[in-house]
């Protein structure tokens, strides 16, 4: 079924406040979700709702809580976000960091006790019309091997940067150091083909194409598969680069030693006019995409795309043409309805 | 022929002082060209000298001249190199990163009008004494296909990052953003192979083996080839993202549209007891280091290795037994030597 945006917010603000969220909370949370949706990401969409809910009935996700900046300096802070909503506290954090960034020039901001945020790229994007470039580093439980290696260490620690334009689409790139994300492997199981050669191994480190073996990884159980680096060392390496900012340096844990769930989250913005005009500077973002763009293509490729573009066109047709939400997940965001004596509409 | 450190620094500082380098510059250029021996980057080693030479008698690399800062605030620097040896307006450029972190915590210094900086994991190895995260970036002239495409528009554009530890060694990345740097598919030349699958395309798109066919593009002939970059799309966009911030961000220009050589160079550092006391930090680093290294390995795998692992292996090595120098580089410098009126020794 296909939904306007409108209503799905609706139902998800009416169903987050029924769980005792805030109005303030269930505004940010709804409109995450719902704008990982319009940008073609539905794994960190409306799909999750259920999931959080139950987070929070089991107690592991807070609702009503506020973030707590244990330290401070004018360019520098690092927050408790007292398991909150990831979304909300990577919000607030994104413009913690910005509103540094506007006095001095370059931020850095620390997460640590914070839930799943969704999707990364919010985040960097948030930073785009203060004319700045936003950076979000976040690690996750184990999930990828390590280069050679045949246990889940690492998790898919993502990297999201986003770059401001002028008249084509900003910049954002939003990538895992794994092959692919995690969801992308679930996405395969549920369509009930196999994955593509050189995502994932087994427990032995054998490669295979069967996603459930991964699954059963998720789960725990022997045997269970993982997610390869992206490209060998370097995926690997970025990946640590990634785990020891988040977990390290910002007290969340490592994915492999430490971490029990949630994300560890850091976030920097850059004023780009503490370097150069910002006209210039965009003026040369868009020279770089026409050039880019601009490329004859290899055989098997019809298009240069840069990074965030299909999210862009995805956003542009979704936000006319509605949101489309497979059965299950409308069946599940049904049973939560049912379960919190909510009305969906 | 094997050559001590001490000879080898000898002769490259003789041969420097004769090209005019004032007894700092000499003393830089030189104990960076024998670093990147001393850590197996041998295409970052002496080898460039004869190249660096040419560049000077051509008046393309100045000699006895100082960096400008031309935009200062107590966390940022932007630098005109005045094209200057890359080697020595990098170091300055790292030093006067950590001493604004030292006030400031965190830091950010663009050079531009800088000729190649070398071993890149020589700058954020440089913050490390200090308690410091390193970060260097770097734009170069185009060698890599954008995704999909068939000519050359990205540097190799590499990333750098140094993370302190306790008793490991410490973390150093180094990583281009193309499947691999250029000089491996030089290597491959030199060595008359052919280069493994997946690392180039040809002037029509397609996948080559032939190392031949890139330097064919390096020459700029017709038909030449190219890098393809790490992981398709994201190496891509990893290499956007650096193109930007060393090219538009601090003023050396875009590989594609208006780098004419040198390196575009960006330069951070982290104090880390601005976040989390260093002994807490370096005692996650090295505990992340021991979990990784534990891992049981794959089919295929003897050992995980850290990022920067190898070089330290390979310093340990040579520092004891000395640097083995190919008969084609030691003929090139002695005819540098005989151009200088230099005696080697």
């Amino acid at each position: 079924m296909r939904y306007s945006v409108e209503d799905l917010t609706e139902i998800c603000v009416r169903l987050l406040k029924a769980l005792g969220a805030t109005g303030e909370e269930a505004n940010i949370i709804a409109s995450q979700l719902i704008e990982a949706n319009l940008r073609g990401q539905d794994g960190h969409g409306v799909l999750m709702l259920p999931y959080y809910a139950r987070q929070v009935l089991e107690g592991k996700f807070q609702l009503g809580v506020d973030i707590t900046v244990i330290r401070e300096t004018p360019s520098l802070a690092l927050i408790n976000g007292n398991w909150g909503f990831g979304q909300v506290i990577a919000s607030k954090a994104m413009e913690l960091a910005i509103s540094k960034a506007e006095t001095q020039n370059i931020s850095l901001v620390g997460i640590f006790n914070c839930n799943h945020i969704g999707l990364v790229a919010h985040y960097p994007m948030m930073a785009l019309k203060h004319d700045m470039i936003g950076i979000t580093l976040c690690n996750s439980g184990p999930q990828v091997a390590p280069y050679g290696g045949r246990v889940r260490k690492m998790g898919t620690n993502p990297i999201s940067i986003a770059i401001p334009s002028k008249k084509e689409n900003p910049i954002v790139l939003d990538m895992a150091t794994s092959i692919v994300a995690a969801g992308k492997v679930r996405a395969k199981s549920a369509q009930g083909e196999p994955t593509p050669d050189g995502w994932i191994i087994d427990g032995n480190g054998k490669p295979t194409v069967d996603p459930e073996i991964f699954l059963k990884g998720d789960r725990g159980e022997p045997g269970g598969g993982m997610l390869l680096p992206l490209g060998g060392y370097k995926g690997f390496g970025l990946s640590i680069i990634v785990d020891l900012l988040c977990g390290a340096l910002m007290e969340a844990g490592c994915s492999s030693t430490d971490l029990q769930r949630g994300n560890g989250v850091v976030m920097s913005a850059i004023k780009i006019n503490s370097f150069t005009a910002i006209e210039r500077f965009t003026d040369r973002v868009d020279a770089l995409i026409r050039s880019l763009k601009s490329t004859p293509t290899a055989p098997g490729y019809d298009e240069i795309f840069m990074p965030g573009e299909l999210e862009f066109r995805a956003y542009k047709q979704r936000r006319k043409a509605g949101i489309e939400i497979d059965g299950q997940t409308w069946r599940n965001l049904e049973s939560l309805a049912k379960e919190l004596d909510v009305h969906l509409g």
